[in-house]
């Protein structure tokens, strides 16, 4: 048997356990034994197999029973992890209860094993991740209601631009995480399909049993009944992992967010710290973002990931070769590397370290210009918008070339001073004034949230 | 003015007249300028602008009025097209209506105007992708309940398997189609949905009159309002191109079989044949599948689009540089992609030539293998499994070894011709008698697709 | 610790046991400790650290000595492998020589131990892909000659054209691999490099020892020093993984060709068959194309990783993070994707089964078409090429409707029969007498693949 | 005709003039003619065609002659570009010389234009490109010489860490950029190759003056002979492509760094301002990154170019459909953004705004914390490292914990005052001090790019 070398370094940084479980070599070879298995007592209910030949069926369908490794060789000459894997569930059965073992797998093809044993996993992948969406969900919508009306400076293309609410970015994450359960709940049930055709399909083997057959199965398994065989219709996968696609990218706008928030020019939000996380004994300023490391390159590692799961839909015929083969281990890679994704988000969301006085700070960089459209409406309104407008620009130039703040300038301009009194001026340069509807998105952002039944 | 070099000469090929249209010079502007003239009207609405200024706006909120070669430089300077476009924007209503320029674009930013006009965009990419769908659903539809009893040979990893039938083939894609036609229908309240946010997404510029505007604005432009701003939550629009990549790889699947049942050795489907296409004069039994490989080109190209929008998620704070830009292009190329791939399946699905004599022939090239199973099937009833299984393939391997029809070897094989008669086996040799589900799988698809209401 | 459950059922299909050992957690490990090594002694020399110290440094650094799961959890909180490993590797050198602790990984920063380790692993999985290539490259070099003359028909859009050779479409591949090889025997100056610059690149905590550490260092392990440090300048990795990506295209095109001439309907050519190897037990005709769908999947998962590597590349600053992250699993995933490409490829061109009787016979499946250009090219020496063209495109048009072979109706012909014997019809109509340059190419790519040198 | 909507609003902003030039409906056509026209002299030279003919054919070879209009439709029923380019062409010779038409294309297949025309295209894109890679690595050696002492903060995970230079930064890029021209001189010879194989590339048509007319054709074209046509052997280009995504991840890279580096928070390096650049009248400390964000899009899209063109390599047997459709507009577009972001990089590496004063404070502003191990290291060689570095630690701890600066803390601190005088911890703390090699780094990568001989 071929030596097989360890390869898991970085599992436990990139990926929750809970999905690797799923995503094991014990969790693939159950699921296709699960279908096994209630395919045994699918044919009994329609005659097909003698009931007494279930229970010896069943007793051989666990995954502790059969050795990975040895597997692993026979895939290599079998070209498919079902067809050694039948064999060997055949051998088990025959060594308890000899005249059961003509009744294994009757009737079905590897890749009804494969893919509907595939779909079992992505049940538990799905439950799973919903359970961490919704966690996550929750934990951002507290954070966004608590940081409602903390202002920070707004940034677009990197450059400060007028405040916005610590709040309102957390709300911003939130919405797309709604969305994305949205999109699970209503792809579940395109997901959650059995796959039974026989060898092209048809079910021809199974003659006028086929369709109650197939309807048993689908009951056993509580998997809805497609509308015919999917073997080379692969979007229902691909739907799925586009849609984990989309969570890695939205996680990732998050991690990238806080990780420039983190930096040490701006200071202004943290990972939560722990004993020996991402820091450095000489230079103990330092907080390496090691969570939102893992959110990054998520969202790096994904899109190709999903590149290679489009590019392998054209599959041939009734069953491809190559195409197929492309997708076992990707579409679990997906799922790992979200789970992991979120385990971080978790710990970030929950314990985001928020330094608001810091936040004061930075708004004021550039002594006070960020708030400059503040003064320009109100004065607007005074003075008519071309006035108002040349005139604030003139300021704000005038303090940028003597490094003054934007204040001092606007107080010594004549014109100015004649229509704003310095209590004015000082509530339109705080941030705090000049918000928006920061607290509105975060409200309508929550309630979504809250609205959302799964 | 920097010279403008044409490129589109495969532009008939690959797309739709009417989607590049949509993704034209002229497209992108309107959709810019149907934002200002909505807003001019919202925030008339909302006695914001005087409703005086408003038919000035309107006015100059014609795409035929910019000239796309200045703007297209000028763009180069600013680093986006809203930006030069507002103020060109702005002269022209200044050369009309002096006093209603200040009127223009009161409150948004660049982003506001560029989002929701390719969202407008996108509504008729959407609307055109989805009539495209389900004539081409229709279509296939057709051909399914045509060709349900159409025999052909079933092939897996490319070898013969068992028998399918045409219509089972080709109800297997519009099986997909209706799902996608699914997808589409409940991502269209996400995606259609107004951008509105202000310099940093706060509104804050247009104080409490934000909400009433947005709303009047929503309204107008008949889009939905979203729970806030999303420029740098893209998940609305990636989400919309995975679908489209998912009706990329159904098409580029449905390519790949016809082009494979296209070839020379298997001559049993082919696209409708034109003066001039594909054809050779020198070679007239070549038949190009001209039109497929448009399906496979798309099926190839867009997966690598798509993981570009996925990887250009994580945008940065509130909003971003380079990962915003790499969507401007590369958005459009998806959706022209697919409307070509969807024309070209159309031609396909509405005017494919059968050669069902062929598909006869053909599923006899195994000289009757591909029917041991039907015989082996009846034969265990008789004789048990095992032995049945054994005889079927001894004689099996000795037709193979002696190159003669299985229905020779069989009724040459006294156990067996014990068992069947000459007209059993020659019933069970043929094709015809052994398709299983397949007529029930074309009544499942067609009947989800006359169930779909968009 | 965190229980890691296995998760490698396809290793022994889609990677060879000899890259998976490098890349491994043990290889991992070792690359990282190799580096400590080297570094303790290299800093000896320089008289940095005692040479007393080296021999309990070194002894330490044996991979068999560390818990790769207690590692793997301990990266999960450190941000990466380096961290924990040289703490671990300091607690085991105290445990000799403590006072040779202090001398563990000084000056050094974690990424040069990782990236430096990583090179060391590369330098072997080169190694090893060199030398596949090699003998993957006389195995086809012997084939195109064996076959350098026999003939198949030559296939454009899947549709039947001019002859060609077996040997031809082989040196198509050998070509590809000559070019490969040379592609990699440049790159590898560039990939084998040192990483090591110290906590920001500037190696300043080693003062005027700097220079000579990592002179000394890259002598040890017999790599390059770079003009600097590179640990956010990451080309020379990418550029090995875009080559191995390009050797997985040209596999993939050798599969792609092997199962289409091992289709059912063509029957030219056959991977080697091996016991349970793609076969069916009911169904003797069949021969499942393993290998073969091996390089196709291949070829359509590295070009999705490797879409991750040149998306990993803007990398932040001195040091990125989570861009660098992306690198850690994706680079081997592909080193051990082509590495069982590679194998299964050499096991297809060392066994290749061809029936070149078969060619024969489907060169003639279009009745002489094929050969019509032959024909015409002599006809148009006596009757001038605009009348010979014509006259061939009736006999063509006339032999496709009435469905009779060329040479028949050539035969049948007058005018043709005038100038053509019955024997130069036969010759001409003969896929051996056109076969163009197919030798001299095989010739060409043999020559080009003898003349390299490693 | 069907009409062409115009569709570059964006290409003056992504894409250098010159090299859409070279990839625009005239580079396309003129390059394919370029192969007819140099086809009919090789011919003529090996006595194929009559000298005569010749001067006619090079006539027609023109461009502007062809309305691309009317070629686009046509080829969207023909399915390539040289077909009816070739009728077309044959038109216009006949309407000259009728009799030199029968010699246009002679023993040519439609690829062989297609490929050969682009290589053509593609020597000039290499050259475009060569000569900006020359003239940027230029820029960057003089900005690096000039900036070799000028010290910022080292930043890792976006931490602050121990200094580097500015001069070390740009000797990264400039680096890579050597490199980059390396491989672009290695894969030279092998891209810069003829096609020519005639239908089914073995030339056959041409019987024994097959292989002079390929060598004199190829000495027409001044490009190599390959071992044998490579129609379905696509690693030239990609390779090709390859490179060229190895270029745009440096410059992604540059980008990234830059906008990081102008972040309000930073303001260390800007982009060159110019009229109506990236600039804001009410927000004038605001620059936006206009150039850094075209070379982040680019380096953001070239990776899912890129992919598609390695899942394009699997072309089938003699001549492919679909997959080599999906390179005809994906190759073109990798040159046009890489040559877009050559042209920014150029404009920032030129002019640059270099604020060296802010870097100061910067690298002050964890007050001396990035220096700590500057003091760490030679308190070690006075007090014995374990002693040194654990009263740094504490030192640092107190700074951070009393917000102090690290040298108030230092010189408060009797152990350490003892030890280093004042004027020394001064010194040490000065990051000019401590910039390790970044002198030497800048001098070797300036060194190796002007050995460097293209």
């Amino acid at each position: 048997m071929t030596h097989r070398a360890d390869n898991q370094l970085f599992d436990a940084y990139f990926t929750a356990p809970a999905m690797r479980e799923i995503f094991s070599d014990r969790g693939r070879l159950q699921g296709m034994l699960d279908f096994e298995a209630a395919l045994a007592r699918a044919e009994a209910s329609a005659g097909l197999v003698p009931h007494t030949a279930v229970p010896a069926i069943e007793a051989a369908c666990k995954a502790e029973r059969y050795d990975a490794h040895a597997l692993a060789d026979a895939i290599a000459t079998a070209g498919n992890s079902a067809i050694p894997l039948v064999k060997a569930l055949g051998k088990v059965v025959a060594s308890g209860v000899p005249e059961a073992e003509r009744y294994v797998h009757l009737g079905a093809t590897s890749q009804d094993a494969m893919d509907t044993g595939l779909v079992l996993q992505l049940r538990d992948a799905l439950t799973l991740i919903e359970a961490d969406l919704a966690r996550l969900a929750d934990s951002l919508a507290r954070q966004a209601l608590q940081h409602a009306d903390t202002p920070l400076v707004g940034r677009t293309w990197l450059q400060h631009a007028t405040p916005v609410t610590l709040g309102m970015k957390l709300a911003g994450v939130l919405g797309a995480l709604t969305r994305h359960r949205q999109r699970l709940k209503e792809l579940r049930p395109r997901l959650l399909c059995l796959q039974f055709g026989g060898a092209s399909g048809s079910l021809a083997a199974l003659g006028n049993k086929a369709l109650p057959v197939a309807e048993a199965l689908a009951e056993q398994l509580k998997l809805n009944l497609p509308e015919q065989p999917w073997h080379t219709q692969r979007d229902r996968l691909v739907e799925f992992a586009s849609v984990l696609g989309l969570v890695a990218g939205s996680l990732g706008k998050f991690g990238r967010d806080i990780s420039l928030l983190m930096q040490t020019e701006a200071g202004e939000v943290f990972e939560p710290s722990a004993p020996g996380k991402g820091g450095s004994s000489t230079m103990p300023h330092k907080r390496n973002p090691v969570g939102a490391a893992v959110l990054i390159g998520a969202a790096t590692r994904v899109p190709g990931l999903l590149s290679t799961l489009f590019a392998a839909m054209p599959q041939e015929h009734e069953r491809s070769l190559g195409l197929w083969h492309a997708e076992w281990e990707t579409l679990p890679d997906i799922c790992c590397l979200v789970s992991g994704a979120l385990r971080q988000a978790q710990v970030i969301a929950d314990g985001m370290q928020v330094d608001a006085e810091r936040m004061r700070r930075n708004l004021d960089l550039t002594q006070g210009l960020v708030l400059a459209e503040a003064v320009s409406i109100v004065l607007a309104q005074r003075l008519g918008r071309d006035r108002a407008h040349h005139l604030l620009e003139q300021c704000c130039q005038r303090a940028v070339a003597e490094q003054r703040h934007l204040r001092a300038v606007l107080g010594d301009e004549a014109q100015i001073s004649a229509e704003l009194s310095g209590e004015e001026l000082d509530r339109l340069l705080d941030p705090a004034h000049y918000l928006g509807q920061a607290r509105v998105w975060v409200a309508r952002a929550v309630a979504e949230h809250q609205q959302f039944i799964a």
